[in-house]
């Protein structure tokens, strides 16, 4: 008796698809496909892992339109945001394996002995089956085939996914794919599976054979996860990655470019009504720029009609707005809410900079268009007020140019708090590239040293092992002195950069 | 009202030192300091932070006699073993600074904007004060100025250290030793300190000033730590390296070699009373090699008379050769205990292989100097016993010669389960280079991809940050194009080589 998991149609509340649940007790069978993959997946170059990465992003684009049609009756984003949603993960499949094969994730160091052997050699191994939890809202690049799970296979790393329940459907299909491509490829079968359900996503946490946790999502799940794995027998990493409030200030002599930075603003905290883990939800502005009206006037121009991912999502949102308004912020303006579907509101509140305190209400998330205004009257204020903060995925500096005596000291500050600092620029956008890093200080994500976007999101599959007085041909090839992976190593402390594969 | 702290000689149980406790309600000033010390040390460029850690490895070196004189009273080790590892500890304080001043543990990566400058460049910044545990067994090298503080004073984070409770007395010396060295050097007041006794060192993992733990020790205190911090309000990384079971595989045709391996090992599992994490605790060897008599020849020659270095820790080894024979295990030998202090009984005993299961008490560490030995019939018993082991921190192989048909797959197998893998050496002795890896999969420690020994032990303390279109001089001055720490980085994907410093 299997149950079902059933998706629906954000705009109207519909049914969009079904897909039964996995048994719990089927979910070993994945990950036995993964164990055994694991050995052939860690044994193949990069350059071999390469083939089959690039071989699923050319599946994601070939498949375009009808990936499209189906996430957007899930998820409602839209045509234009998933159409570049696809692209965007086909750029990362392809940016991961690219990483792999530049080899510097390994970290292949040798010390040699006076024979110019290696006397003490590591280098990192792929940790085994991964399991990958991806978030609502980017259904195609932080989901099935989004970052973590392109980064644990460019590793080395079997993947076994969780459908995520608002694009189910979405999940299977995008599953399908990839397992043809894969296949197609020469990878072994078993190198990506997919379990649907809640209780299969727990089962799959809790299973010996599970290595590590990806997850992209609330706090509440991603803990959750965290405490599951930190409950095992053999704990296992979980690098969440979780949604925080974004905080952003605007220097006094930036202040004259209010109605600019309200309009930004307001383009940034609607984008995807609002659903971002960056989404800037805090604004710092001097007083004498009026910025809640500001930014409530904007918003009512930019006749947002946010529709939310889920009825969960849409519930949250209004209960949210009503906790911050008991934690003593005052609405300043919020758009009529539409009728059908997950219809959400989205609302700019503001408060006094003295209430923003650590372990108020108002410093945690709130999931959507809804955003914080707070008006200062000195630098002092929010210099404390900063300090008070939550550790976050992104913040943001407006200051009026180079000259602005006020914005090296801000950078520098909110650098003590979040993962990403921007100067000028809104926080929404992560792009996926060799110095990206998409994570922050607790609870931005579990582990604030790894990040879960750009070249370094490898890093978090493999673990080292040093070789001691190992001959050469027993030694894995990473380490062997023919380099025949040709990649970058470390040789008695000195970096030696990859060579150039054809 | 405070408490005292009391040490003894191991020879003869008779006090050694005494020292006041810390209040728990004091934590917070060294706390309070290291929180201000923070941003000195982190501002610091890794030159300045060299200076400061040559000058504390100088003043070890200079006040040699009286150190060991002190250690000596307070753990037995001996003077000649005491003498290298303080000369040890100054060499890894030297070997950090450096490993600092090449730059790469910050991973400076920068992707240029058309123009050429910072488009997005992230850099590692340190997490501010660290809390160090050290070992009872390494009063010098992974104690008060152990690998931890050394790695974690290199990236920029002031560190206050716990006194071992068993060398409560030097710990004191060696904080004053360091902390005279350091305000002459230039230090910021705060950059080291030290608390007193066990409450002590509870609070200060609970202080919300305290951002990350490290710890060297038995897996029930570095658990307890490790769940401790899990627990608090903002979680904090808990870096714990524990003692292991390691396992020795010898080949069938390296078994001709089975006295040269016998004493080996009774000199691996011996030194230092058996009282290291690396020691190898278990020994799968051909049945017609007769290893366990071997071994027990070769023991009863070496005339061993182990002291242990607590009281504690004697009456754990006694239960412990009680427990591994109420498991199954029997007893082939045990040297004759002296009566004086905290003496003990080194131990070989023989189990089938069958008995090699997970989860048995027999693949749990039992410190000090005792081993089981377990004869093998074909390749296949020991290929299925390696995969019940836990995980640990080192493991080895002996084979015959490049010829031997069975090395290159044991070495495999055991890079599976291990931190590091040898060859034809023993598991004792981890120097601190650049390719050293001293970790490995829970339970050997809490993070299975970080190490406490080596140029990567840095990495623990610090975390990424990402500068999004922030102007050269806002930059953190790793980042800025005339790169004036001269640190190796990596621009548009491409390695930089650190430049070479005068």
């Amino acid at each position: 008796m299997s149950s079902l998991v059933v998706s629906h149609d954000p705009r109207t509340g519909s049914v969009a698809g079904t897909v039964d649940a996995t048994d719990v007790a089927d979910v070993g069978r994945p990950v036995g496909r993964a164990q055994i993959a694991a050995a052939v997946t860690a044994a193949a170059s990069p350059v071999e892992r390469r083939r089959w990465l690039y071989a699923v992003a050319g599946a994601l684009e070939d498949r375009v339109e009808e990936i499209v049609e189906i996430a957007d009756r899930e998820t409602g984003l839209g045509v234009e945001r998933l159409t570049g949603e696809v692209g965007r993960t086909a750029d990362q499949l392809r940016f991961y394996a690219d990483v792999a094969v530049e080899g510097s994730y390994l970290e292949a160091t040798i010390d040699t002995d006076d024979a110019g052997g290696a006397r003490l050699a590591k280098v990192s191994h792929p940790l085994g089956p991964v399991a990958v939890f991806g978030a609502s809202n980017f259904p195609l690049a932080f989901s099935v085939l989004g970052n973590d799970t392109a980064s644990a296979l460019a590793a080395g790393c079997p993947v076994i996914a969780k459908a995520h329940d608002a694009h189910v459907t979405l999940s299977v299909f995008l599953a399908e794919i990839a397992r043809s491509a894969l296949e197609s490829a020469g990878a072994p079968q078993g190198t990506l599976d997919l379990v649907v359900g809640f209780d299969a996503g727990v089962a799959l946490v809790r299973h010996a054979g599970v290595a590590a946790v990806g997850f992209t999502g609330s706090q509440a799940g991603g803990l959750a996860l965290w405490r599951l794995a930190n409950e095992r027998a053999i704990a296992i990493p979980v690098y969440a990655e979780m949604g925080t409030v974004n905080p952003i200030v605007v220097t006094p002599t930036a202040a004259c470019d209010a109605d600019a930075i309200a309009s930004g603003f307001v383009g940034s905290f609607t984008l995807g009504a609002g659903q971002y883990c960056t989404k800037p939800g805090l604004l710092f502005a001097p007083r004498e720029a009026s910025m809640p009206i500001r930014v409530a006037s904007a918003l009512r121009a930019a006749e947002a009609e946010p529709v939310m991912l889920t009825e969960r999502i849409a519930a949250l949102l209004k209960a949210g707005v009503e906790e911050l308004q008991a934690a003593g912020a005052a609405l300043v303006y919020a758009t009529p809410a539409r009728q059908a579907g997950w219809a959400g509101t989205a609302a700019v509140l503001t408060v006094p900079i003295t209430a923003v305190t650590a372990g108020s209400r108002l410093l945690e998330e709130c999931f959507g268009p809804v955003v914080l205004v707070v008006p200062y009257d000195d630098l002092e204020e929010v210099v404390a007020a900063v300090d008070e903060l939550q550790g976050c995925l992104a913040a943001s500096v407006f200051a009026a140019g180079p000259d602005d005596p006020d914005a090296a000291a801000f950078v520098r500050r909110l650098a003590a708090t979040a993962g990403r600092v921007c100067l000028n620029e809104w926080t929404t956008g992560v792009g996926c590239s060799w110095a990206q890093h998409h994570g922050g200080p607790w609870p931005a994500t579990t582990q604030p040293a790894t990040t879960s976007v750009g070249a370094a999101a490898l890093r978090r599959w493999v673990r080292p092992v040093a070789y001691q007085a190992v001959p050469d041909p027993w030694l894995p090839e990473p380490l062997q002195a023919a380099n025949p992976w040709m990649i970058s190593r470390r040789v008695n402390g000195v970096i030696e950069p990859a060579a150039t594969h054809v």
